[in-house]
């Protein structure tokens, strides 16, 4: 569900579907991306073609969801048609979950924690980037590293292009060669029973000067988006600009030095920043990079302990994907454009598209001769 | 100004004095910090050595107040009283918020956007860390990185007794080899001009199971710290447990293994998720890791644009550090510390420190039996 | 959709069903109330009967949405399918939500903002409800004015009994007598195609002292109830406990003075203050009493003007009731218990039943050794 | 402390004052208010005269604060440099505080719980009644009964000229003659030792239609505003427009016919919705009309039960007032300003007075042309 869109904007179930195809694609996803392909009901919020006003509401089918009418059934009739979860695999919510919910059957958390979650957010995601390109406002990911494998980095791959050529590759990576390196070491784990993490960037290009805010902590970009960003399953670091690598150099190879020229106003030549200084956009392409962790459900399993009989034990074994690094891009993208339509509202205001537009574009004038 | 600590917590300024002077030391500040020590006045929320469960409200007064009494002062009779920055500083919040906000003087952003500002985070955080004290909770913070010099890193140094001997160094770094190193090019630094950032790292320690939640992204105890973290001016990349080395692993080697012992309950020997697991804590201590960018005022001037004019021009050079990287560690720990203090009293509600530790030590008799 | 119920709180699709029916219910209600009763199916957050701790959502059909299916569509191609309402009706958020959000068809607003949108906010109530009762609390609602015909009032009303009685009467009366002249009353409008409002009771009972606090404006409890209940379509008025008669009488005439007995602790012997003292519950019953407007929809129309021709015409007629005050009075129970469930879980915390209700009864034991 | 100002706002310290004296006058005030004039030092936020976008900060010192250095101060070496108050003043929070906070001396609760926080909501009032005055809209008030001694009421009394002549009144009632029976009764009150209630209305004139929303419960801008006014202290009923007149009446007799004019578009005749219909801003004045208890302090004291002793004793008397309605209509003044321009700025957006005007003024131009 998603409350704020203003009315106007023209959405139709498509548009979202591609997203929630996007997010179910990549080398390295199990069985379960293989059941059927998601697609949004919208349920509320949009009439013949436009968004009215009100909250969308999206409805999304769980392909899967008729093995699980009675083992997740709301009824207390069907209590005890499967047996308790009781191994909780490391590296998830099941065993702090457990314990934090009282719960002595795992399964009461495993299946909220679960990725699936996201197929909600890009599907508002989605929503979000439909509302973002009224303004000129893109949104795009790819896949740096799939474990031990990663492409070079630099600014030069911080564009359009890029995330274009990562649209074709079956791991989101621009680059081809990496791409085919990638597959390689997904396969080789795949048949070891083990699972691989990586590193993708989010690239939102269009955005003003003048997002977020410096006076107080909770309404800085960065750390809205970072907050954002870091609630993806599975990751575990976030990265604005040159992040970590900022901490090796000297301010004077840091700091985006300031241009001006008639045309296109204030600029600059380099991005270390990645588009966001004092929690404030400056115009820039807002650059994000993330590292997810390994899934943790392995085939070959983790040692763990029983909740119930507390013996040492292997861990339980749900389903899962050997890599969801490029499926994580995705779902970060819609997480970063959620976060920026938002930072948008705030600023612009307004109820309907033509409002908010005519606001914004007020302001882009406004900049422009400042 | 902190609301929701409750009534019965022993409080008296000097708690709060000792992280403001925490916060003002380091090698590498300048000559604003040499000024005079902040100390917090309590206003309100504290009678006779304890809260009484109403809002706590300091006062820190700035001692450089005095010289901006008319450059700063709300009375129109003084406008003018200084002349205008028109010079922005790259890196800095100046001039994407001069154009936010409509300003052709930079000094109403600036003033705002210096981190002078969390003074007030550090003296909040340390009546969160001294509420934490009472759940055996503590929070500590060292340095591993300042510039290209960095101290060799490993689950090893993730201890309390690392927290402590970083107290001693004048680079809050635990290693005192690597301190001496960071004192020589922080030196370097300053005769050019040029500034340091670095890496920091944040050890929480004693936090039961069950803190935040998966059940919403924005209730994931990691995505509140890093939001928290990433909020401080500078840092431009925040981490969890192993963070972005996490990416490069395979699978098995990255979970942390459940076992469990009479005496102890379930336990981990490794602590490769830092502490947090589907968005929750898991009992181990929460290892958080963070980049700062170098500082971005230089007194060899970065190149700029006159706001005003339009020309090429030098950045404006206000009084600053050179390595700010000691202070943003303690700032972080302020944060992380009131975080967690939230986090804790959305599941333990309480509006005494009886009723909020009665609460807590039944939880925590519930999770050893669990 | 409702977050933070505790997991374990034994929850079925009749408790909620129960309630769905209770708003339908009252003479006076129009066609659309007989086309089907109300279903909540639940799709999230209970297994086999009991919550799990993850949000519960419901979806509530509409048994009339098949003659919406192409007026209301989202699908673009279904555009025009029904006639644009271009007759605002008086006392509708019609006109001004069509300025508001730059509509041409008052459709677009009308359909949100019906009261259809309180089915949601009963089945959310319903659980609060099953939660609060877990608590030994209980919310209970009455009529006591519909139209000119009132029933007598005092605090020997405001009891359990009272609300059991209302249970039975068609127009949610306690009062028999009084409940056939509201009928009467009701007829009376039905014929001359005009509509009634009128004034219920909200006595919520059980509720410990405690809840809500003095130390913030947004956190008294009196406050929170009376936005909760004000957002109920057509309420123009709320007051709690003696409320706009308190403001006629003496000081002296109008506190509640403080009794204690060994058994009960510390009781009143009137309740004047309806239950909150200083934003605080005291221990009393909560009384909340609130005005209805009549339905704005009159089968004999209101003048109005056309928002596209600008002709003073006759406003438009979606089938409507002639009462709805009893509808009114059950959505206000479900608003005040969502609120008090919320101000109970701000107190006191806790993520499954147990913990919630054990740290329920420690403060229980503490106040009764206060 | 007041966050989302935008920057540009003319703003100086007796702008503040003034609604501070307003606050401390009316007939009916006890020796507190005439200690001295509370002023406002801003703090932050405001510089040479205007606000820069920053947070607001002011300080109103305690003119009484000297007498209560020891017996409220933070040290812990001045515990006991008063008697603790033991006998709780029914019609206070004094009791129920004093047990959810876990307190045996009802000091720690009465000095927070007091009228006194009042000042800084009239303070941060002033500051947006400011705002708001930049967009043509004001917000006054005026006293109508004051306990058996009311004004005759209707649509005529809700007007600018009302308002003004309110300001001239020693109970801020706009009738003379009831202004002089009213000062009768508070004399009489003050005689027997016992206190006054009343009620007062408050009129903000020039919202546009368009503010607050019908899509979601919390948003609706009638609730939003009976939060507020029914936040402030012994406020115990809350009315919009007609109120619980609204339900004695035929809906014929309630809705406010819609009209239109070339000249001044859509209008009303009526405005008996109170300016607000669906939770939006209909254009017309919206009128509050709010109840307000006795002062629960008598000078005669109330019985009440001593919490150490549990004696049946007489309540404590802190120096009060007799009646202080005038002060709290010019509190809901503040109140209702805040929430208007909280929802102005909700829908338009901007950081700077330029932008937030600019954006205003182009809707204004839009629903003209509707």
């Amino acid at each position: 569900m998603l409350e704020g869109i203003p009315s106007g904007l023209a959405l139709a179930h498509p548009d979202i579907d591609a997203d929630l195809k996007r997010r179910q694609q990549g080398y390295g996803r199990g069985g379960r991306m293989k059941i059927e392909q998601d697609r949004a009901i919208i349920l509320t919020g949009v009439r013949w073609g436009k968004t009215i006003g009100s909250p969308v509401s999206l409805l999304i089918e769980n392909r899967d969801w008729e093995n699980w009418c009675e083992g997740m059934s709301p009824d207390t009739a069907k209590e005890g048609s499967i047996p308790p979860v009781t191994r909780p695999r490391p590296g998830h919510a099941d065993l702090a979950g457990a314990m934090k919910y009282g719960h002595k059957d795992v399964r009461n958390i495993l299946e909220r924690s679960s990725a699936r979650e996201t197929a909600a957010r890009v599907a508002a995601g989605a929503i979000a980037r439909k509302f973002l390109a009224e303004f000129g406002i893109t949104v795009g990911s790819y896949v740096v590293r799939i474990g031990s494998v990663a492409m070079p980095e630099g600014p030069e791959d911080e564009t359009a292009e890029t995330v274009r050529r990562a649209e074709t590759s079956e791991v989101r990576c621009p680059d081809k060669e990496t791409s085919s390196r990638m597959i390689v070491l997904i396969d080789e784990a795949r048949q070891k029973g083990d699972t691989l993490g990586g590193i993708f960037k989010v690239v939102a290009d269009g955005i003003p000067a003048g997002l977020g805010s410096h006076i107080q902590w909770d309404r800085r970009l960065n750390s809205r988006l970072m907050a954002a960003i870091s609630s993806i399953q599975a990751v575990k670091g976030v990265e604005i600009g040159l992040g970590f690598r900022a901490a090796e150099r000297f301010g004077s190879e840091v700091m985006d030095e300031i241009s001006y020229s008639e045309g296109s106003g204030f600029f600059r030549r380099t991005n270390n920043a990645g588009g966001v200084e004092g929690g404030i956009s400056n115009g820039m392409p807002v650059i994000i990079r993330a590292a997810m962790k390994p899934i943790p459900t392995l085939r070959t399993p983790l040692r763990s302990t029983d909740i119930v009989t507390k013996q040492a034990i292997e861990a339980a074994y749900e389903r899962s994907d050997t890599c969801a690094v490029p499926a994580a891009a995705v779902i970060a993208e819609a997480m970063a454009a959620l976060c920026i339509a938002d930072a948008l509202l705030d600023k612009f205001g307004g109820d309907s598209m033509d409002e908010t537009k005519r606001n914004f574009s007020a302001y882009q004038e406004q900049i422009r001769q400042f």
